[in-house]
């Protein structure tokens, strides 16, 4: 109650994504106002905490857009109007981004939270672990960027600078193509069954796993699919392409083909970084490393032989090319054993930033 | 130890399937012996109790051929040659029941497991919950039937009798295709990202849902493929084209459209029955019901307004087509509530399987 506030910041729309940066911005002591179109909303905001007062603060710090997708750039603009650097949440970034060529204004993605929750699912640790794509262009200045970097890596999320237009390439990959799949196979699926309700029951744990992100609320859709229309049809093209070579791999009864290409994905799929720890324990090592084959084999073996489950990790190559930084994701109580085990064989912790 | 053995079973192919089966059976106090082509494993077999004799036992009251599916039907005819009831593991059925035609031979597909596990992923309660499905034909007799049924529903499955062509159809749907979607996605993903490694960081919760699945060992899809050719090519047929429909509505900007197909996934995938209660804890009430549209409706909400969860639910319906029976599974502890609501209404538990 009596620490100082370290800054001043407002969240325009008071959902779950704009609760949750509310939630954790309060709870590290910085005062938060908020506005959201539904006043009643606002209210709420306030009574759980989310914000400490309701109403357009003019010239904040930092502004959380957090809206609807629609109302993403003219919400922006009002604030960059006011002063202070702003920032959105919008799912699709080369659209507002192009749409703010404004130095104040940076782009981010915060990769968490679900679309089913509005602001009853706000959570303070919601980031935590978290990545947070950040969309800086040639108009952004560096101030900016820097303010935005390290108040949401301080809510405790990783941060990743990416161009917009490879954002969004990318999420359509590995995000809407996904999604429109999943509800894909969901209908086709429920159709071949409806005679024969119980035979979903053949829909084994893969099958659930697979179609999980079809029950969402579809409201968000429209609006994504339109924003990110390019990338998603490029997508989509691809995946109609590959899996019609699949089909004829199938067809012609290659099983060396079938083999690699599943081998493929089986082993993209072991390497693809985990699930983030849970929320108030994620640390994050740092440790120079030769930037060789191996390197990652023989650290994430040493720590598996210990019981350190290594949560997500990146190998940051150098500009020379011959050293690297290997980035880890570990739980907060493994880094003294992290230290330990890799102090064993010559490497050494450069840095380690609490994850909350 | 002292309790009498119930029958004398056999296991042919002593893996995660066939090994599970076997502790299940001990656990209830059969006689198992197993067989494998490996002997080392057939012998770890028996070091883990999952058979309490090594070899071949000559006739026995059941035979479980839970080999790698090329196998199968030169295992179950030397099983059938030696006599008794026979049944059989594997994840596609037309072709195994085709080529066996026999009184005493069940085709059988367990819904259960993983395909990364070998014996050492055998558990005793692999089954409960999990549904078995069997796939009688006109050469099969129904005390053969009889036996396999009461045999994996006494194992804790939920066993459903489907055609070995519409299962092939159905898994195909649900499994097999799903299946190739995910390694596909998986490596369009990996590809786009090789140069950026971190970026699959943006593959969120719902990506890693869809693509967990490609993860499992590629080994056994050559011969799901092969052996389920017919099917998985025309449900692939229908994927593609399905999602070339989307692909138009992407394009061409039509919300309404969208709406409808991502609601109707939404609701068909929240509908969807969900997984089994904890094993050892699930129970399958029994309630004849007038049958007529709406039972089912009316008895789940009841049941949702006291909080019970219905694990599953199925409506049996009689030759006569005026009466039913509910069938619902539901955890043990709910039963004298679901008693008690249902008594409130008119409706009688007519009985009640514990599922373990």
């Amino acid at each position: 109650m009596t620490a100082p506030a370290v800054g001043r910041a407002q969240v325009i729309g008071t959902g779950l994504i704009g609760g949750s940066i509310g939630l954790a911005l309060r709870a590290r002591h910085w005062h938060v106002s908020g506005v959201d179109r539904d006043p009643d909303r606002a209210r709420r905001a306030l009574e759980v905490g989310a914000v400490d007062r309701v109403g357009d603060v003019g010239e904040a710090d930092i502004t959380f857009v957090a809206t609807p997708a629609r109302s993403v750039v003219e919400a922006a603009r009002r604030a960059l109007d006011a002063g202070g650097v702003v920032t959105d949440v919008a799912g699709v970034k080369a659209a507002v981004v192009d749409a703010l060529p404004h130095p104040r204004f940076v782009g981010g993605h915060p990769m968490a939270g679900s679309e089913q929750a509005g602001l009853d699912g706000a959570d303070a640790d919601l980031f935590i672990g978290a990545t947070w794509v950040l969309t800086p262009t040639e108009s952004t200045d560096a101030a900016s960027y820097a303010t935005v970097q390290s108040v949401a890596a301080g809510l405790g999320a990783l941060v990743v600078a990416v161009p917009p237009r490879r954002h969004d390439d990318l999420v359509a990959l590995v995000s809407h193509v996904p999604h429109l799949a999943a509800a894909t196979l969901m209908n086709l699926a429920s159709e071949s069954a409806l005679e024969h309700g119980t035979l979903l029951r053949l829909a084994a744990g893969g099958f659930r796993d697979m179609t999980r992100v079809a029950a969402g609320h579809p409201a968000i859709w429209p609006d994504l699919c339109a924003d990110n229309r390019v990338a998603i049809l490029a997508a989509l093209d691809r995946l109609i392409s590959e899996l019609a070579t699949v089909r004829e791999v199938v067809e012609g009864g290659d099983r060396d083909d079938l083999l690699k290409l599943l081998s493929r994905a089986s082993e993209a799929r072991r390497n693809l970084p985990a699930g983030a720890p849970p929320p108030g324990q994620s640390v994050e090592v740092r440790v120079p490393v030769p930037d060789r084959p191996g390197v990652l084999a023989e650290v994430t073996t040493l720590l598996a032989e210990v019981g350190v489950n290594v949560y997500d990790i990146e190998l940051a190559h150098s500009a020379e090319g011959e050293r690297g930084v290997l980035v880890m994701v570990v739980s907060a109580s493994a880094v003294p054993l992290v230290r330990e085990i890799l102090a064993g064989r010559g490497y050494r912790l450069s840095a380690s930033r609490p994850g909350s």
